[in-house]
């Protein structure tokens, strides 16, 4: 492999007839250069190869300008807008934001942590693995004061940044529309371990708006899937209608899961809403393509990613910490399509 | 901010009881050492919060573990099933897989190339911004040998790898599909500006199978888009089915273009295929959730990805140089679904 050329300041000030030390300082977006000239310099070093030593330069600042973004994966419609929000406050600071996805695979996210942090981001923002129960693979990014925040899939004890849903209340508002609604046979789809906050405080708040309005629960409508897929749910789903007594309403924690059901019902000659009821969550374009449209929660993903990401520079760019540890978005909302709508 | 505690390899030793030869030996993945001694040592290693101090190799060696991945986005299904192709090689290969998104804008194609470029990536896969008309930004890659790769919309003219699909040819037998289920007036959205090879080859396709079956050309029903989007769609099919002589056939370049012109013949009260029929491309989930099945073009992204992967990974092993520049993937199909299906 042929050697990197070594181009350096006196090669572009030689291109471009200047002073080393204009080359130098436009580099540098010092102010004494105009930005006409930052830019034909900027231009030129880049076209000819220049490399600003951004290793060298990141060994001694002990960091590189980048924020790494470590996801289940990238293709769940939340968390590409959480990207996006992250993406969008990232680059007004001036840095990069890269992307990993663990696949929801624990080895995977230990592996990719390790990554991130033998590369020095400058801040990590992760969301966990379905698979994560422990969490101890993060503890050196907190020891060495690399700023982490852990977002939606956070872990219930863990002593750094998270931003969250308020996901008990969302489950209740879910549950309370369907009970609205008037159903009386509620199902839940829950989903993975209790380790995480997410689908577990969903759970909660659908046990406790069926107890609040004097619902009895009954275990036989509460499956279990251990994979947020279509094919889980429709097993689920399936389990579900072939109850004696099945349900009049479903509640999934995810519109995948949601639209799988409404599928499922639709195959069986099941009429939705008026004999089943589904409710999902998030608002995946996916929920409003279906027919019939699909009820569903909605949340601030972009505006999660920007908290995110604002947590990250605010603490690299002061020394002081913050003391507020948890940002949770309270504004989810039910939105009523034609998948719930009996009244 | 605190300084990052430097843990050597004789404090790892300490903890283990282990001679620091050993330890070096371990981290090295070096025969000698027994794999449960390798595993108990990178454990502790990483737990320690020891640094492999990567950059300062990266400094030596020239480059990163790190393969760079620039796309428009993640989250169209196509190029999240290319992602997870590159993932599955480069991991095997022992590489990282870093995702940045250009979200189609030049600008960020060419800030993002410059920052991978800056960090010293072994090698870079790229599909290209809608926006993108001048590939200069990465020519710096090829002078300086690091692997690039250019996969599904690719740059017209630049001398470095490709891997692609034969859009001619399926953009030829999804019109074909139409004129055999009957279709005379066949119209096309198509999309983007002629500089990449995508929508050009499609949209060529298409042309070629109305002049193989004698159908006139008419220029009224080929309806220009800027961005592939739901809502642009729906602009230009409302524009076609405005039309005094509407069209009995569509052929969109992609399903989320199908998808809304489905929506938008079904909201008109017209009956899909019977009075329109629609293809696609791309066979994203949408195309089978959607109430008329979309028929569309099935093709192997996850492939593609691998492919792209492993012309990086030759290239990083060995010094000779791949004659072969392009691979071109024929296996697309067309995938008969309920939206065009007469016969």
């Amino acid at each position: 492999m042929k050697k990197y050329t070594e181009i350096t300041i006196y090669d572009i000030a030689e291109k471009l007839n200047l002073a080393t030390s204009t080359i130098s300082r436009a580099l540098k977006d010092h102010r004494s250069i105009s930005e006409k000239t930052i830019k034909k310099v900027k231009k030129t070093a880049f076209e000819m190869g220049y490399q600003p030593n951004n290793l060298a330069a990141s060994l001694r600042n002990k960091q590189t300008k980048t924020i790494g973004v470590l996801l289940p994966t990238v293709t769940q419609p939340f968390l590409s807008s959480l990207i996006s929000g992250i993406e969008i406050t990232a680059k007004k600071a001036g840095y990069t934001v890269m992307i990993m996805q663990s696949h929801d695979s624990y080895d995977e996210e230990v592996n990719l942590a390790q990554s991130l942090y033998n590369n020095r981001v400058s801040g990590i923002i992760c969301s966990l693995a379905m698979e994560t129960q422990d969490t101890s693979h993060f503890q050196i990014f907190i020891n060495n004061n690399t700023p982490l925040v852990f977002v939606d899939r956070v872990p219930k004890n863990f002593n750094t940044y998270r931003v969250v849903i308020d996901n008990f209340s969302a489950g209740y508002k879910a549950t309370k529309h369907l009970i609205d609604q008037g159903c009386k046979r509620i199902a839940h789809l829950s989903v993975g371990s209790e380790f995480g906050n997410l689908y577990s405080e969903r759970k909660k708040g659908y046990l406790e708006a069926l107890k609040d309005h004097n619902i009895d629960i009954d275990e036989q409508l509460i499956v279990r899937l251990t994979t947020v897929t279509y094919d889980e749910a429709e097993k689920g789903t399936n389990k579900l209608l072939d109850l004696k007594n099945p349900p009049d309403g479903i509640f999934t924690p995810g519109d995948i899961l949601g639209v799988s059901a409404l599928q499922c019902a639709k195959k069986r000659g099941i009429k939705v809403p008026e004999e089943l009821a589904i409710i999902g969550f998030n608002n995946d374009p996916i929920s409003e393509i279906i027919d019939p449209n699909l009820s569903t929660i909605t949340h601030p993903a972009e505006k999660m990613g920007q908290a995110a990401a604002k947590i990250i520079i605010k603490n690299l760019k002061s020394l002081k910490k913050d003391d507020i540890k948890e940002i949770t978005f309270l504004n989810t909302e039910v939105l009523v399509r034609e998948s719930s709508k009996k009244k």
